[in-house]
């Protein structure tokens, strides 16, 4: 009895959601709402409804001029161009006339809270927090288990099942993250992913226009974004543009077969990605690393499709629009049409001249990454317009460095000087997202042993905050978690102890860590706080000598201020002989900031093992 | 008795040699000739003599215009500058007047015998086979030993002694050289290393403009170019412009200070060369790279030295008119100054616009290298102008290749491919020299196992001459000669067997070859055949695909013509789906090269461990 009557409210509430969005036989409409006064005038508008492609399409709006309608080969899709450019904000109708009837749907194009200057986008003088919002925090058990979803139950057990983490969990922790001292979240991919299994991740769209409601609301994104700058945290979305996931209403019923590569089959990529760059690649090498597909359930986009690429941009907008965030991460960025990855950084660059973009570029080496940097000389005459690559190269040497002895010509710390040597390749090596690990790696602390050593981790986290770049850190690294790729993806993304009610730790609080998560805790905040507005590292130059005796010893400047670096890479004591040093060490002696102790700096300086210190100027 | 006597003719020789010359006090001029009719109308002639610095100077040629006469700190010294923009070819007398005393210094200029247009330099489609003269053979017993030289003895148990090999000894197995099937010889420096010890490589240049006699004479190596020429050789000289040997004139009575890095001090390099295109090396770094000595006895020249530049210029000139090299070999090209490097390449190429030169670029990432090379995007608005450079990357990757398991995605053959990817950060992939050896490093056999192993010789040869870029082959190489770094210099350059009368075995000949050496040879010779005049090698196209299954397909392509190699890069038996190489295998079936059977191109191909098929289309 009590089910039957759930039923009944159920359907209600549907017919009742539709009927204030859109005419009755519509399904979705994309964007739901927009802007006035955006600098691009155009708007396209899509409509998804049971046969509608036979309707005429008029508009009511006052200076809203319809300038094309595109019907698909499926006959349920209308695309709509609107010319906005005299456009005030307004309500306007779409009106649909099918024979003698006519729907109306009626459509708005708010005012805009903000200028597209005032949206200010991450930069080296930031310090990333990468959340896996499934894996961090359950803040509101109730929106664990959606009714109607196909994924719908939790299961902490399953690595690769859902486990209930969600924005109010991230909100809930901003004190935490902002006390830490990074200064942004970047969140893997929040909208929804309304897949049968194995979506936790969020990198398979079921809706781009929509948060997952396991996660949260649209709402409570908005919030979040707004709570996070109140904290003095910027806010950084993930997007994916190269694929969605197979449960798309765009895929299930494809407005056309051009809407995806391989016209919607699947046909694996390669994974690689070089042969985009690579001037010997075969024909068969270029197609297949990019129009091939992820996995059977994520269907390849076709940015090549003027109608696609119009849709994912304006999504894109529609969110920096909508929530204020401070920048987007996009996905497998190689993997996607290069011209239509181009023109979408610059129409994001032209509303926002201050917003950042990070490219997910995982390639193995400097010349491979520098081709996606706007302004790489590699690429050009051709430009992808993306402010910012991922430095990978670095990622996988950072994972070798600490873990080995440093010789003057090769090993250890050898490789990270060597590797920085030849960052003439990029066009600006200050955007170059730097990190040990991420959600896709092993976690630099791999496992337990070589979470005990925390010379290694300290050594790795000052370089990570000290050189050039904008470093992102993982959640969860500093209280040392651990994780091996080789024993999969889902112990990766551990959830984050205590972000749970009922777990039987918190690390978020002081009692719930051991000594040993405690001092490389300490050790973190102390580090990224000093960083957090200091220039000398946020915008100053880096200067580096090679390694000497196993040492490392690098400078960073701004306005007459500098800090330096001083590294051991071997496990004996060493001695520096500091003659060749006298450019960057201006005084006899200086405090160490990360020891407290005084530094003389004439002569020889003697090292401990590993021993790192900074000084400043 | 007989000594007195032998001593008095020497010295009537060397007066009369003087005479003939120049004047009584002089001891050198340089250049001793010029030519007339050169695209640049200057030129510099360095005299030394005691205290001529204090002569009135003057010049008896038609149209000879002495425009500067230029003192040093040293009086020995007088550098004129000539400007020879309408002189004929003449003779003409230098006029040295001091007090009542006039000096005459006949000098002439030239007429020159070919245009500047008809020196061809080196290029993709030459093979070179680099030579150590002191260790390849013995052609004239008679210099071994020239008395009046400060090493004047032999020694062949001895690695760092000089053992005889000579110009002769080059010459007298040109028809070797020509059989085998390279098109080009480069030779290890033959200047004047009038040393006391370890000059046997000849890079510690006493007199620029002097053959080192116990090699031959100028005479004998212009003789060398023309006969070398005639079967088909074209010949490159190695030329070292950064140091000199410490025993040079130049050097031990300077002409002033400034004429050597650290006012004639040695001060020791740092080897890092890297600092010279680090945008983050600090000042002390870059200076100590490129200004700091190679070695005590290698004092480092200062390019920046107008007076010096012009020496070098001017030489490297002299011997391209003097002896019609087809091309330059330039040592440690990116310790010297970059922009006088830069003046040195463009002048050389105003004067021979088809010579090539190559810099010995040994640095170890594409990025660093590619720098160097002509048009270089990365060195922009600056350009080395130096056509060639050096792939060392690809050398210290070939040496790990063909000795590791290939898989899909690293080790083996994958890092040929994977490097290749890269190619777009050079201005120009086929003007890289590749090598798998050289002088300088272990032979590509470092020991008598791998000499064993001849699938792995014959893969990186057969890769070698087949990829783009021109390759560089090691004497004895093709004999299997072996060496070791590990073991010093000496093993890398050890004598060609059979190029000294009374040898045990001679290598020069097939009786003189173990069955194992012929099969090398044979695979050697009949490749390098196989390229010698072949377009699609020498100038194709290079298309390749990632490794599939282990193993590695490329293409070279050229005028509708092309070759396919298709290469096994592991030890077991493999299967190779044709589908996705339908775009360079236009035919059903073909032959292979190497092997010589035919081969089916439906289907499936299998190939036997380390199997390599080369068949063209």
């Amino acid at each position: 009895m009590k089910h039957k009557w759930l039923i009944v409210m159920a359907a209600l509430a549907y017919l009742g959601l539709c009927q204030t969005v859109h005419a009755v036989n519509m399904k979705k409409i994309a964007p739901t709402y927009w802007w006035a006064g955006m600098k691009n005038p155009e708007l396209q508008i899509l409509l998804y409804g049971d046969r509608i492609a036979s309707a005429d399409v008029s508009v009511s709006g006052q200076d809203v001029t319809l300038k094309e309608v595109v019907k698909q080969d499926n006959p349920n899709y209308l695309l709509l161009y609107l010319d906005l450019s005299e456009a005030k904000a307004q309500k306007f109708d779409i009106l649909l006339k099918q024979g003698k009837k006519t729907e109306t749907i009626p459509y708005e194009l708010k005012s805009r809270v903000r200028k597209g200057e005032d949206i200010k986008g991450f930069t080296s003088e930031d310090v990333l927090y990468l959340i896996m919002p499934d894996r961090f925090a359950n803040g509101n058990p109730d929106n664990d288990v959606i009714e109607g979803m196909l994924e719908n139950k939790v299961d902490r057990t399953n690595a690769y099942a859902r486990h209930g983490g969600d924005l109010k969990g991230i909100a809930d922790h901003l004190d935490y993250i902002a006390d830490l001292g990074v200064t942004a979240i970047w969140l893997n991919p929040t909208q929804e992913n309304d897949m049968k299994e194995g979506s936790y991740h969020g990198y398979a769209i079921t809706d781009y226009y929509q948060i997952d409601r396991r996660l949260g609301t649209n709402e409570e994104f908005k919030q979040l974004t707004e709570r996070a700058h109140e904290a003095g945290l910027k806010v950084v979305m993930d997007m994916i543009f190269n694929h969605c996931g197979s449960e798309n209403y765009l895929f299930k019923d494809m407005p056309s077969k051009d809407w995806f590569n391989f016209k919607g089959e699947y046909v694996p990529t390669s994974f690689k990605t070089a042969s985009v760059m690579d001037i010997h690649a075969s024909n068969y090498e270029k197609k297949i690393a990019t129009d091939g597909w992820f996995a059977s359930v994520m269907p390849d986009w076709n940015q090549r499709n003027r109608h696609v690429a119009r849709y994912l941009i304006q999504n894109s907008i529609w969110w920096i629009e909508y929530a204020g965030i401070n920048g987007i991460r996009q996905d497998t960025h190689p993997y996607a049409d290069f011209d239509f990855m181009s023109q979408w950084c610059k129409e994001v660059l032209d509303e926002y001249p201050y917003f950042n973009i990070v490219g997910e570029t995982w390639l193995n080496s400097n010349v491979l990454v520098s081709y996606w940097q706007k302004d790489s000389k590699l690429a050009a005459p051709k430009n992808s317009n993306l402010p910012t690559v991922m430095d990978f190269p670095l990622q996988a040497l950072m994972n070798q460095a600490f873990d080995e002895e440093t010789g003057d010509w090769g090993g250890g710390l050898y490789k990270l000087y060597d590797y920085q040597t030849q960052d003439l390749v990029y066009a600006n090596p200050m955007n170059l997202l730097i990190f040990f690990d991420n959600h896709d790696t092993s976690r630099f602390t791999t496992n337990d042993d070589k979470a005990r050593n925390l010379n290694r981790y300290k050594q790795a986290m000052t370089f990570l905050l000290t050189t050039r770049g904008i470093p992102q850190i993982y959640y969860g690294t500093e209280i040392l978690m651990t994780g091996d790729k080789a024993n999969g993806d889902g112990e990766l993304r551990k959830d984050f102890p205590g972000g749970w009610t009922g777990d039987a730790t918190n690390s978020f609080v002081r009692e719930g860590r051991t000594d040993l998560q405690n001092e490389a805790f300490d050790f973190t905040r102390q580090l990224l706080n000093w960083r957090k507005g200091n220039e000398v590292i946020g915008k100053g130059t880096l200067k580096h000598y090679s390694i000497n005796n196993g040492i490392y010893v690098y400078q960073r400047e701004y306005n007459g201020k500098s800090a330096v670096v001083i590294m051991n890479g071997t496990d004996q004591q060493k001695e520096l002989d500091l003659t060749p040093y006298k450019e960057i060490l201006p005084k006899t002696q200086a405090v160490d900031v990360l020891g407290g102790k005084t530094v003389n700096l004439t002569g020889k300086l003697t090292l401990k093992e590993r021993e790192t210190l900074l000084i400043c100027f």
